[in-house]
């Protein structure tokens, strides 16, 4: 494609394996809290408390760790065990320290485009642990530099391109999340392309369809590359 | 001077207040926690799992909310009322929505560099917490762009230096911390201004004196105008 300059990257679950580490996290917590409600009620319950906070707190782990303490306070009307709330800083813990798994392709793809654009991450969540991942990742050294967003809105996206000294249309962003890759993405005048993930998080779901002719749906990541080279 | 292309300002403590803060809910904190232990010995304790957690929790609000949470747990041996932890985390959330307090000559130092250099924020912590506090402080129109480090060492700053394709030289730093905003700066071969705050967190303490032809000393912010003007 003629005039783009950078090609940008969501990292979890474009890159690396995320969701289903919060997706366990948040199966061994509702085990723990079993006693007081259904898997289903404890969920719901946690997931209002997560949206509540994401002003105040952003994306990331620790938000998360300070929202199950908060839900477990509010689900057992404030009668939960201390140990209780010990074991979910451990499991939040834990979930910082969880490997790094690529998805399949993001290697080769990679490879076949590094040198021809400036490559960069662009993703959500806590900055210091979005840094972390990338390194262990191995995939580092592909990358100009690694932009972690507060959020990944319109606004969030022109501030990007501002930083990034780019016009909209020089600016392609992949990613697996049709809400925060996508739609911000294409509303400002870039061009977008969405890779599933077998499981997104309630937040980021839309249900409807796409079409636009700056964006683009593949299977997989390897994809790109016919419209790439 | 010539030849410098970007100049970083710290955010907390150098643009506007913000360990007082800290300072402020570490003693309500120590207050709530005034059954089990001295204040002196509460804020050890706290120090110690703060630095103990810095490494997975990084710099800022929700780590710190954390930290005071496994404080009072590990300091009441787990006989610590859940009321308790609801309050610290209340207390954090407040802390999240302070007002944003201005220091002396900030606005005046930024107006008189505006349009002479790049300038930029160069600040460790939350994301969110530092990107708020800055669009909250009405400084945002002097900046290009805010680099939220993960951490304010060498190779951090070699980072933000290849990010902003700059050479060292050509990078110019004021800050409150002569460990973060100062000696990894002159280190990597950048230029380098301490502003002294009243107060310090003991973990930016270093107890010795700095003479580096790179770097200069100033009692209020408003004074590197004789050095960059």
């Amino acid at each position: 494609m003629k005039n783009l300059k950078v090609i940008a990257f969501d990292a979890d679950d474009t890159l690396f394996i995320n969701e289903t580490y919060f997706a366990e996290t948040e199966e061994k917590f509702c085990s723990l809290m079993s006693d007081y409600l259904s898997h289903q009620g404890i969920s719901k319950e946690l997931f209002k408390i997560e949206i509540d906070n994401l002003k105040l707190y952003g994306y990331g782990i620790k938000g998360y760790i300070l929202s199950m303490i908060e839900a477990a306070m509010k689900i057992s009307n404030n009668t939960i065990p201390i140990e209780v709330i010990e074991r979910i800083i451990q499991y939040g813990k834990e979930l910082t320290e969880k490997p790094i798994v690529l998805l399949e392709g993001v290697e080769e793809t990679l490879e076949a485009l590094n040198g021809k654009y400036k490559l960069v991450v662009a993703t959500k969540g806590d900055l210091l642990d979005q840094r972390r991942k990338l390194h262990n990742s191995g995939l580092g050294k592909y990358f100009h530099h690694i932009e972690v967003m507060s959020d990944k809105q319109e606004i969030d996206y022109t501030d990007l391109i501002r930083r990034l000294e780019i016009q909209p249309e020089e600016f392609f962003m992949i990613g697996n999340s049709l809400k925060s890759d996508v739609l911000p993405v294409l509303a400002i005048g870039g061009h977008a392309v969405h890779i599933p993930f077998h499981t997104t998080w309630a937040h980021e779901k839309i249900d409807y369809k796409i079409v636009h002719e700056n964006f683009m749906a593949y299977e997989k990541i390897t994809d790109v590359l016919k419209q790439l080279q």
